[in-house]
């Protein structure tokens, strides 16, 4: 863990350069727009440890797969969204010596992500190993109101000299990922041109052949009298090169506009003028101007989604933090993107679709978002059904059978980790459970006949032929999984898993009811060939399906055996052997009781309804003391039970470690990237959590509880067509309807009005 | 399964040139001799589809790991026998154009593998693409008697013509494994010279700088006016370029004597000299007087251990091969080396050691070579005690607890799947186990307390940290484990490893008490730091370890939950599903029942004499219909019960299918190379399964039986310095003791003695 980020409400600001927390910073700081993102990389040259990270939305290479060991079934390739062009780089030459703060001395340093405006910026004096010192401060956003765009504002002053610089802003598309499986470049050069007023190059990817033009203009003013100016072209390479002799003291400013555009915007034939069209009016607009447009898009998204904490710095600037990432990495314009595990902050898990967008991020966008972002992030797993179905056809599943991918960009399957990719099947219920949460939350019913159902059906069909029938236990079993625990392979009976099912089958019985007159089910039923007779196995599996549960403990049974375990709490395991992850060997981890995240947990989360309180605390009072929390998914489900159990300062330890992850680089790994879906975990935490909001049946619930480290908290959702501002002090709690019409809900399980523009206020209930 | 091998009681013969066999065949006709290894790559050029491979005993490379997903505590590197510099090669041009029989026409092509006499020889005739037609006979061995040399004898006919012909002998170093990791040359040159008389390069392999001199000399003589000659070098390799006129009808000859010598034999600085001294002294011996030796060579390792089969050729023949591959791999005359699971005849799997010597290869060499054999693989894991130690604590055990790796060159760990890795546990059971072996065969004690008890300390250390106590079942349990049964990975309680565990810890206290008042055993205790109390555990575990067992069916259980799944015999499946290891995918597999090889029958194989024959009917007719046999290793084990139970056509059966498996290709993989250690199994299924053959306390035991498909079988042991012949017809059976001295042992459960030179028959019995 480290504390090297300053606390402060709206920015996220380092002190002082340390270059040993340069990869952290560079994925911390990273900028985004949703449609590119920006790791944290310095303008100018840097010769020390970095990653560099350029990365276009939906642009992504089929890496082949790299195993030690082939097992049937594994996937040919790893889709990998690619680090592309940097668009970034000015080359600075003081007197003929790069400006380098890895051989400079570094004075001042101080970056700030100001998260209220959406921009970096970085100051910094530098002395060089000439002698020569400069003043730098560099500015830059990638665009939200022009989402191709991205301009950068870099001023030098010199310090203790005149003479002469060299600026060379450039465009290098000869960059590759640093974790190409056989150190292969992914890009190809295709065209490209530098001229002294614009250059750009157009690469695109082996095998899937993106087309990426990435262009750039500069402008300098300032104390500046140029000298020379040239510009020089490489293999995927252009740069403009103009000298100049600038003063002692007197500052001077070179602007540099860039576009990505890539064939994910326009056809091949289109994209170098498209390219130049933006950057040319870029330029026109001037920087100013770009960001005063930023501040407003900045300003409006923060009215959608601003989450206020009173009394508590530390933790308003790790939601606020969470957030902003967020809001970078998936804007739901655009229904072939779905939301990496890193956004655009690393290159870590290909950037590709994990369960995490069903699990964990979909609820931040159901309330955040207007619904056609929740809605086109169903319809991304929808155009994906028949690959699914290829999918499970491949592990030897038939009849239509849909097997989601664990990891996936295109819907085929990624991953190649025989008891993830074959076993850790509980994702196809996350992706079921997803559209109950949808039609659930905005009650838009017809989603089920129109899309949902014949999702639904496919998976359903892939629980039934998962499970068999155990002659020994006379119930149904469903043998070798991979629970959300993956600190447990290959289990039998893994409840989470199994209840899943069971939901799903339920769920996809009473869609075919709802709609059984339907000229829409009759023509479904057709073309996915569904048999009347597959519901009566369904019944029968869920009339005799197997569920672990001990009774001595009054717990549900994470797996079968799992309390043939030396069962320790994680409190008598010595601060020196963890992270296990790092400190263990795999099998002692594996046959340890330690759970990396919620599992059993997960499923009271997701079913709350169905157990009474104390069913609740027995679970939690068991798994939750076996829990170490090494997944960055796991704090946020065990701070909304917390909170249910009205265990404030749990909740509030839970709810610290999610919202803080990357910012005090909790997991040692921050480096690699942020934890772009695990920030929409901790909206989770505190809605769900502190806030007790729940949806059922299209009705809103809240039961607000304050963590004694907080004098208040305020937040915004969006529900059912109406703006909601909820207010929680120590006294009173707050809902102002900030829309036209009426608007029910039930607070501490009262029912309330608010009326158009109005709003209802309640007295806090004490824990 | 492929049948182009002709029967022939003891030549391994292909008629007819089928290139898409040809790496199937270059793995069968390979050569050996214990010190390198040969494939039946062809002396000319080839350009079709082939995998050159010579290999060079003990002479290894640790290639970088190679995974998807690291998981901790994977080694960094596997272990791999080198591909080393290739001395066969002879180029040869006719009138200008390269032989090469993938370019060619040919005619007649015949090879055999003499097993007797241990040659290799190869005829064809071959129409060129210029026209020209040659007939060829090449004829190679690796040396038994001179184990660094290497001959061959190369004639050429011209046919149809009188010309120019060039013959090129040279040395090519510059080769690399087909399995490179990240496709890397392992080699660096290091020294080479090209004169008309002699040549040779000295490489040295990266990382491991083990040296070797490949060096080669030629001759030629018949038919050929010599009109030039030259010599040329490039990176690695050297050759000796002869030009001659030849004549139509006229036959011509090329020999070549070449020799490796490497750091195992001798320090650098005397490599080349010594290579060049062997190649010399074969120069001046002759190819005939070579041969010669070879012969009286073979013929003395079959005086060891021949086995006959009247009646059947197909079978006879089988076993011959296996036999014969066996000696060809492993002379037991050096400590340092052990027996790759392909011999020299492959690539795959690295050439490593596995659990394979001790479980499979030990009883073959016990009963047929000197003791000095047997004891030096065993002392081979002894020296490696130290490293098996180092690999345990890096998987969080500790005080002195072994785990010995499964797969190995130089005593550390080479493999990288964690299900096999770390929890294929089993196979330190297997290495203690033979420590039990060696000494109830040869009595030979003081072995235990000299090397023995220092390692099963180590190993039963291992085991009583391994499991750990159940609350819930109130009994020790082992958790996460893979049995020998591959297909199932990361099981609770597998029968088989428990078993072994608990024989282990048996028969260490029952060493420790044997030598309880030796000195020795003071003293190692002292250096093992053993503390009388760690038996307190053993004894604790050895009473209350859970072993689990199937009361209706009367079996063992394989693991915690095998009878949930859906039981079926392989008898069911459809022959279009098989081999299951290709045609379904992994997760599949592990969910079926379907066993790859022999696991709870592994056990009572090895301890059959504590069940009653309905337990091993019991078991047997449980787990074989459920068995696939997709490992090598798997129907020796079977064959050996199905003998035991008296079902002669299942033995038969099984006998076949391990006698045969690379001569018909059974599995679909011998052009990877021979399943060498599997040919060891070959022998167990034929002594210890048709002649029953058992040692008990020293004491042999026979219980012979006769497949229908025979007319009667002999075969030769060495049993307490005596040599014996055991001759199995119809109606008797007959020992003769080939030795001085008398020799009791049991027939049939009656006791006999065989004087000096003497013979007993007994009638034979009726299964």
């Amino acid at each position: 863990m480290k504390h090297y980020i300053k606390h402060d409400p709206w920015s996220i600001i380092e002190e002082g350069f340390n270059p040993d927390y340069h990869p952290i910073s560079e994925s911390i700081f990273s900028i985004g727009n949703g449609s590119f993102g920006q790791r944290a990389n310095f303008e100018e040259t840097y010769t020390g440890k970095s990653l560099q990270g350029s990365y276009i939305a939906g642009v992504y290479y089929p890496d082949k797969t790299r195993v030690g060991w082939w097992k049937n079934g594994y996937p040919e390739y790893f889709a990998k969204v690619l680090n592309a062009a940097n668009w970034i780089g000015i080359e600075v030459l003081v007197n003929g010596i790069h400006l380098d703060l890895h051989t400079a001395e570094v004075k001042d340093f101080r970056r700030e992500l100001n998260m209220r405006e959406g921009w970096l910026k970085r100051n910094f004096t530098a002395k060089l190993p000439n002698g020569n010192e400069v003043g730098v401060e560099s500015i830059r956003f990638c665009s939200m109101a022009r989402p191709k765009v991205g301009a950068i504002k870099y001023t030098i002053t010199p310090l203790n000299f005149s003479g002469e610089v060299t600026l060379v802003p450039y465009v290098d598309a000869d960059v590759m990922n640093s974790d190409s499986n056989y150190d292969e470049k992914f890009w190809v050069e295709q065209e490209k041109k530098a001229t002294h007023d614009y250059s750009y190059v157009i690469a695109s990817t082996k095998k899937t052949d993106f087309w990426v033009s990435t262009g750039a203009s500069y402008h300098i003013d300032g104390q500046w009298e140029k000298t020379s100016s040239k510009t020089a072209e490489r293999e995927k390479y252009v740069e403009m090169r103009e000298t100049g002799l600038v003063t002692q003291g007197k500052p001077f400013t070179i602007y540099k506009y860039a576009s990505n555009v890539s064939t994910m915007d326009d056809v091949k034939r289109n994209l170098a003028k498209l390219c130049e069209e933006y950057v040319k009016e870029a330029k026109d607009a001037g920087f100013d101007k770009l960001l005063k447009e930023q501040r407003e898009a900045w300003a409006s998204k923060w009215e959608m989604n601003d989450i206020r904490i009173d009394g508590d710095v530390s933790a308003q600037q790790g939601i606020r933090f969470n957030i902003f990432q967020l809001n970078q990495t998936y804007t739901g314009e655009d229904e072939r993107l779905n939301i990496g595990p890193k956004g655009f902050t690393g290159e870590k898990y290909g950037g590709s679709t994990y369960w995490d967008t069903e699990a964990y991020c979909l609820p931040f966008y159901l309330a955040t978002a207007e619904q056609r972002v929740a809605r086109n992030l169903l319809i991304y797993r929808y155009k994906h059904l028949q690959k699914a179905i290829e999918n499970a056809q491949l592990l030897g599943f038939k009849d239509g059978a849909a097997l989601y991918p664990m990891v996936t960009i295109n819907g085929e399957e990624c991953h190649n980790e025989w008891e993830i990719t074959f076993e850790e099947i509980h994702r196809n219920g996350a992706i079921a459970y997803a559209i109950h949460d949808y039609i659930n939350y905005y009650g838009d019913e017809e989603y089920l006949i129109e899309y949902g159902l014949e999702v639904l059906i496919a998976i359903s069909r892939f629980w039934s032929q998962r499970v068999n029938w155990s002659e020994a236990k006379q119930k149904y079993v469903m043998l070798g999984v991979t629970g959300p625990n993956e600190y447990e392979n290959n289990v039998n009976n893994n409840w989470y898993t199994s209840k899943m099912a069971l939901w799903t089958m339920r769920y996809t019985m009473e869609g075919l009811a709802q709609w059984k007159d339907d000229e829409r089910l009759k023509a479904l039923k057709e073309r996915v060939k569904f048999n009347e007779t597959e519901t009566e196995r369904w019944k029968d599996i869920l009339e005799k399906m197997y569920l672990g549960h001990d009774e001595e403990r009054g717990i549900f049974l994470q797996q079968d055996g799992f309390l043939d375990k030396v069962i320790m709490p994680t409190s008598e395991l010595p601060k020196s052997e963890r992270p296990i992850h790092e400190k263990w060997s795999w099998d002692r981890i594996l046959r340890s009781c330690f759970i990396k995240q919620a599992d059993t947990l997960q499923g009271i989360y997701l079913f709350e309804d169905e157990f009474d309180i104390e069913t609740i605390k027995r679970n939690f009072d068991f798994y939750e003391p076996l829990t170490v929390h090494e997944s960055s998914l796991s704090p946020c489900v065990h701070g909304i039970l917390a909170s249910r159990l009205g265990r404030k300062e749990k909740a509030y330890e839970m709810y610290m470690r999610t919202a803080r992850l990357d910012l005090d680089d909790y997991n040692n790994d921050t480096k690699d990237g942020c934890h772009t879906t695990s920030m929409a975990g901790t909206w989770m935490a505190f809605a769900k959590g502190f806030a007790g909001m729940r949806v059922r049946k299209g009705e809103l619930f809240l039961s607000p509880s304050l963590p004694d480290q907080w004098t208040g908290y305020a937040f915004r959702i969006k529900f059912k067509e109406k703006y909601l501002i909820i207010e929680v002090s120590q006294s009173e709690v707050t809902i102002k309807n900030d829309s036209e019409g009426d608007l029910g809900f039930t607070i501490f399980g009262n029912s309330y009005e608010a009326k158009g523009k109005g709003s209802v206020s309640v007295p806090m209930q004490k824990a």
